[in-house]
């Protein structure tokens, strides 16, 4: 990755059975400067196949914020953290970011 | 596309009127094989402009599991099954993902 | 950025500390023809670091819907509206979309 691609801010997505694990996973991501932040949104209604069979519950969805450079290694870490077995963990780079933001999130590295 | 892009996972993002039109397409995807979850975020605010005017709402956010090799497809599809005539539908690439979630994502072609 | 790459949807995530202040900010950013849409997501828990804190707040998520070319401005102007010192702001470019949608989000450049 260029430098430039690897100052930019990335985002990572991962549902979680419940508010308690996913707060408990983001603080142990925080304590260990993985993420800057996670966002957690509560009463999600999840649709999936899963070993094939249709499975639908209630789960809550954890937004993380990160540096690109960090980004493989914070989903590595998610999903030893995750209380599921096999845990949905996506990320991506983002193009743009205010640079407050991006200062705050390099910072990570520090 | 190259062979690693093709591999990697994708989101796609679409709010809906409601939970049940949500679920109803999620079915029909995850039935197609074109998506393996949706995330269904119910009680949405959302403002918008729709043909000059300004409009507001609540709506169910949905967001979707696939690969990238399928997210011109999925994106098409529901766009058939969404019930407003030219619902919002975006999708992007995901640069990274935990390997499970990347053979799951990768079993919808088999 | 080419052209095609211009033309392709943008989506900007930015945590705000409550309805309103998202609401007034999304309002503006309609006026001002930089965004096509804001879903808000009410009731997220954040946790976050900041300035050697750890810090837990309850926030509403904006999810702005922008195009490419208009992705830079709609991030420095969420800044600007943003009740906080130094908000979180993330964008990122869309490799797929509805046609239907890439046509809204470039309407805004009209």
């Amino acid at each position: 990755m260029s430098d430039s691609e690897n100052r930019c801010g990335a985002l990572v997505w991962s549902p979680f059975p419940d508010m308690g694990s996913a707060s408990t996973a983001a603080n142990v991501l925080l304590d260990e400067k993985l993420v800057a932040c996670a966002n957690m949104i509560p009463q999600m209604v999840s649709i999936f196949g899963w070993k094939g069979e249709r499975e639908q519950s209630s789960e809550t969805g954890a937004l993380f914020k990160t540096n690109a450079a960090l980004l493989g290694k914070a989903i590595e870490r998610i999903g030893e953290l995750h209380p599921y077995e096999e845990p949905a963990i996506l990320g991506w780079r983002c193009d743009e970011g205010a640079p407050a933001t991006l200062a705050w999130l390099e910072e990570l590295e520090q």
